[in-house]
């Protein structure tokens, strides 16, 4: 370590940023990385000196910091076989490396069909990014790399390796032996440790990276320098979140007798909730609000209160918070817009509003937000009339204001799932994610966390609070601005900055995150998780009136899914065929129609879903009922009575047939905890997505 | 050519069954592909006196038609720069020639870092595909490879080279040039060509084919040769189905006089649809079934009846057959099932009933067939009871019985869109998918054909009727038995044969089929492409109540569709900023909750969907409709007025809010011409396949 110190500044203090080859390998074998046999020499006799010692053949390279591109530059000669060659070679390189003031290096010739790309990098947003690729032109051409954020640890490079297209080229391949992984996370691990123990590297290059009897070496690397920035990445430490989730007494500043205005809305939201705590309105015009007494200022109000609710315009805000210091309040939530997503005013106003939350210490929610929800309080922030909203066990971090508006009345009407908290982040001037998933890992009123984000805060807390939580709780992100274009729009919607997706992506993935694509699956997802238990692993069975069904959704669990259609028990197998026509040889998935033929849809469905649901190769069931009037409606309670007696497995239902029926269906089921979906693949879907859950809380800690 | 066929029957005369390197490559240059220079030879001054006239470097090859895996055998030398190196080289393989009776390939070695490999095989199913890959290990590993079923033209070459993940590495590239496609091209072609012309070679594999200075080279390759197999892919000639599709008279046989049974659904589902022929009934049991005479026996029946359905049991068909063609009738549809798709007896049964079609020279649907409807003659042969059938521009053909089952019933309660003709094929013992698709291509009432197969009974006759098919109307297909679990599937369901999925892909693009994954996508796709026309191009506008939407919606354009968000035209961004609030810049997509705040909920989505639709730079607009209470319920008529205006561009609803308007939305949309769509991403979903589509008809003849 000390000589890569004295390396690293000898070099710096000589005004170069980059090291040449030779030190830039010093520096790796110094962490491990296994490199070339090479020796640096000036002369001709040195290096056939060199060449005999590290044998025939061998490559001679120019070799010094102004030469970093030296195969474009025509400065290699490889494959030298005999001394009359190296003298040959040595002569043709010679004028060059004079010119360049660089030595020459011999290098053993390192021969194999393989090569790897390996590096670190600092990305703006998360740091230093540990890389692997597989080498030559296709790391250009196939992008076939994965990211992590350093430091790492040999289970991640393990992770970075399965992750490559073409990682079938690291197993014994062709009469190849199979890639010492072991060697090559070390590798890894050491690019990262590289990265945190010397801020002075701004970036690694080791390409490429031949693969020689299995075993990685660097046979060209590429050290760059750079004056060390400190990062200010976390986030000051602060007071716990309590008052914003469970105020004991809030006051709303604005509170407004005017129906269909925020500042009444709120306050029929707070009062439909059975808010147990005081509740203070403030309105210069004093009288009375709903019933209660109106404060004509917040210097009226009592001393002490949790949290306010601020509904003024903008420019109110960040007096208005110093008012409400002034008594006592440690907690706010500013519902304006009107800030940096606008214009430059509204920047200019951001700004003064962030000196008036430092100054005064207060802990500030938005602005530019429609609002939280708190329901194990029985209260929320939301100014969009939302009426009672039930209690559930899923919570939403989220980076837009229409959590609390019409999207929570989308899930209130038509998904019949309730919430623990949710939270719309706004402008996230204070409160940002980072702290908020914290508070939601130790939350035991949540059981899942659900985000969407559009940028991230302070990354590397992100990442760690983000690492703690998937391995207690299931963990959902959805990241808006995943295309240039996305992120275009993100830019304009809360003026976000788009981290490159592909670090971003190994960033989530080393957390244990569960990434989502789709907006809708916001929703789907969380009914599934708040209705029903993890999949314990992704075997499905699944039961439909049509084999054409069963045959696009094996398709599609096969291709496009991660889900296995694994056959049943033999005892399944034979109880299923007792209730079939003979002639129909019953296996998984199960083709119902005969069954439904013979012995009603109600028999057939419950048999079908009990063997899966009792069978020990399954993890999952789905069924597709079919609903008509001439094949017959069952009494759906078959099926709540299936859930109840087989509660460690999910079940999920979809249909075929009539409109109608399915409606009634699904408004009988989800209540009563069985999820639904629209259409027959998105249960499987959302099946997927809860194996990838299940598998990120069995991440080793 | 006369040498090509000199060759192969000079070989096939003396027992080989494969060509040695050097006539392999004679094969493939009289068919115009560039193979590296080089000179067969038996002793060492030959091979000096070659290399000499070659030039140095050269390649040492043992070459006899007993060591087609030289590399292998190791009985290849390569890179031999000097006459000195060139008789080691000699020696060292002279034993192994002289063992194997092969002679001594001299080659000049080949230069060039990108090397493809190209082929010919012949897939048990469509027979002879041609194959572009990535050279070298990259072929194994990432099975970067492209077929097409020969022959070819070059734009289908063209389309394969583009098809390559990698098809970076053809361009101009890391200061290599680009490859010269036309040759490549023609490559490819020429081995369409050998494959058609020569039916007796069986396999071509050139690999590699080295990139040199742009142009390919064939540097190694080897011809496989069989005895030609005559494959009758060609279905007889046969009458048209005229009769299957507009009958002048049917007779039931089977017709029972017991509600619920399948004899009585038939028949009053032809009563309910207004069929305008003559019915005739018979039973054994004569007298009469819904108010209409019933005939004892099919003897009886008058003579030239049209169509027959046949509602008997499985073992009673094949005489029914010759009964019905003892009366004149030339057209039966059988609706039992018990054949090939249950067991042996069934099979030797479907045998039994095959004779008597061919016997009687009978057009036959079925047997397993819950039948098919034919809405422009009023007329459907389904037994399942499905009431007056809406009249529809779209056509299936399905090779599932529950089309014409629970399936419409789903169609006509759901998704509010009618049908033209739908056949559920069942076993196809006669009638299949290509017959049906000729049939629906000159079809003036089908405006877009959607299939759903699982095996293709004549694939080459399949092709050329989708190829002409998908120029005139969209043509979209679900190929079931995608993965080899729903392929085994599919052999249980309808005693498919799957063939190779890649082959599949690469015919079915070939014709230009568009592809789909998703089941429910038959549904959605159908219902779009009935009520508005095809965009003209892939340029979205779309509009939400929530920036986030926006984002992911963008996202999921980009990264997961082949849609653009492009900017509106000025004056279209003008006006909108005119009924915007002045600090929100207006820019597609839309954000509509501030000009819904100022101006209405109707007003701003009014404004924001007539802008799209008027404006030059899109051609397709989609709207995510906010409805709650709250924010107001417009009247969905303006919604109406607009696709009315402006017919030429697609417009699709979709929602967020509550779940009851939501219904009522769509309820009254959708008879009113406009597609509506339960989650936002399925309107964007769509809109990609029909882009596809409109590129399908936009291709060359």
């Amino acid at each position: 370590m000390e000589q890569v110190r004295q390396i690293i500044e000898g070099a710096l203090a000589s005004g170069q940023n980059i090291l040449d080859e030779y030190h830039s390998k010093k520096v790796l074998a110094a962490y491990d990385v296994p490199v070339v046999s090479e020796r640096l020499t000036a002369d001709l006799p040195g290096a056939l000196d060199a060449a005999g010692k590290l044998g025939f053949p061998v490559v001679l390279k120019v070799c010094g910091s102004a030469v970093a591109h030296k195969t474009e530059l025509n400065l290699v000669e490889t494959n030298i076989a005999t001394p009359e060659a190296l003298e040959n070679a040595f002569n043709r390189l010679r004028p060059a490396a004079e010119e360049a003031k660089a030595a020459i290096l011999v290098q053993k010739m390192v021969s194999g069909k393989r090569e790897l790309v390996l590096g670190m990098s600092r990305d703006p947003v998360f740091g230093p990014c540990v890389m692997l690729g597989l080498g030559g032109i296709f790391t250009e051409v196939l992008s076939d790399v994965s990211f992590r954020v350093a430091p790492i640890d040999p289970d991640d490079a393990r992770e970075m390796m399965s992750e490559l297209k073409a990682s079938r080229l690291l197993g014994p391949f062709r009469g190849m032996a199979a890639v010492d992984t072991e060697v090559l996370a070390r590798c890894l691990v050491s690019l990262g440790r590289l990265a945190v123990e010397h801020p002075e590297i701004k970036e690694i290059d080791i390409n490429p990276a031949m693969i020689e009897d299995g075993r990685p070496v660097a046979v060209d690397a590429l050290v760059v320098l750079a004056k060390a920035e400190s990062a200010p990445d976390e986030a000051p430490s602060k007071e716990k979140l309590h008052k914003l989730f469970s105020p004991g007494s809030v006051a709303v500043i604005g509170a407004s007798s005017t129906p269909g205005k925020s500042g009444n809305d709120v306050v029929k939201n707070i009062l439909a909730n059975d808010f147990a705590g005081e509740l203070f309105l403030v309105n210069p015009r004093g009288g009375e609000i709903l019933g209660k007494k109106v404060y004509k200022s917040i210097a009226e109000l009592p001393e002490g209160i949790d949290q306010a609710i601020i509904i003024l315009p903008a420019k109110a805000n960040p007096q208005t918070i110093r008012d409400c210091k002034a008594r006592g309040i440690g907690t706010v939530v500013m519902a304006a817009g009107g800030f940096a997503e606008v214009d430059d005013s509204g920047l200019a106003l951001q700004q003064e509003t962030l000196e008036a939350i430092r100054e005064t210490g207060v802990r500030a929610l938005g602005p530019n937000t429609s609002g939280h929800i708190s329901t194990p309080a029985n209260y929320t922030s939301s100014f969009f009339p939302l009426g009672p909203i039930p209690k559930g066990t899923v919570s939403y971090i989220a980076q837009t204001g229409n959590f609390a508006t019409h999207t929570m009345r989308y899930i209130m009407s038509a998904e019949h799932y309730g919430v623990a908290r949710v939270i719309g982040m706004g402008n996230k001037l204070d409160i940002e994610e980072s702290e908020l998933l914290e508070y939601l890992t130790e939350d035991p009123e949540t059981l899942a966390i659900f985000m969407y984000l559009e940028s991230i805060k302070y990354p590397r807390r992100f990442l760690k609070a983000a690492s703690l939580a998937a391995r207690k709780k299931p963990l959902i992100m959805l990241k808006g601005g995943a295309s240039p274009e996305g992120a275009g729009a993100a830019v304009a919607h809360t003026a976000a900055l788009a981290a490159d997706d592909r670090i971003i992506d190994g960033a989530l993935k080393q957390a244990g995150v569960v990434r989502i694509y789709k907006y809708s699956q916001l929703f789907q997802v969380a009914k599934a998780l708040s209705r029903m238990p993890l999949p314990k692993g992704n075997r499905v069975s699944f039961s439909a009136p049509s084999g054409a069904m069963l045959v696009c959704l094996t398709d599609l669990c096969r291709r496009e899914l991660d889900l296995q259609v694994p056959q049943f028990a033999e005892h399944t197998r034979e109880r299923l065929q007792d209730i079939s026509p003979p002639y129909i040889r019953m296996r998984n998935p199960v083709d119902i129609w005969p069954a439904a033929t013979v012995s009603g849809v109600e028999f057939a469905y419950g048999e079908a879903i009990a063997a899966g649901l009792a069978d020990p190769n399954i993890d999952a069931v789905v069924s597709v009922l079919m609903l008509t009037d001439e094949t017959g409606i069952p009494s759906y309670d078959f099926l709540v009575d299936l859930a109840r007696k087989y509660p460690d497995k999910p079940l999920y239902i979809t249909f075929s047939g009539q409109k109608e029926h399915m409606e009634t269906a699904k408004a009988y089921l989800e209540p009563r905890g069985i999820p639904t979906f629209h259409l027959i693949e998105e249960a499987f879907e959302v099946l997927d997505i809860l194996c990838r859950c299940q598998k990120g809380l069995n991440r080793p800690v």
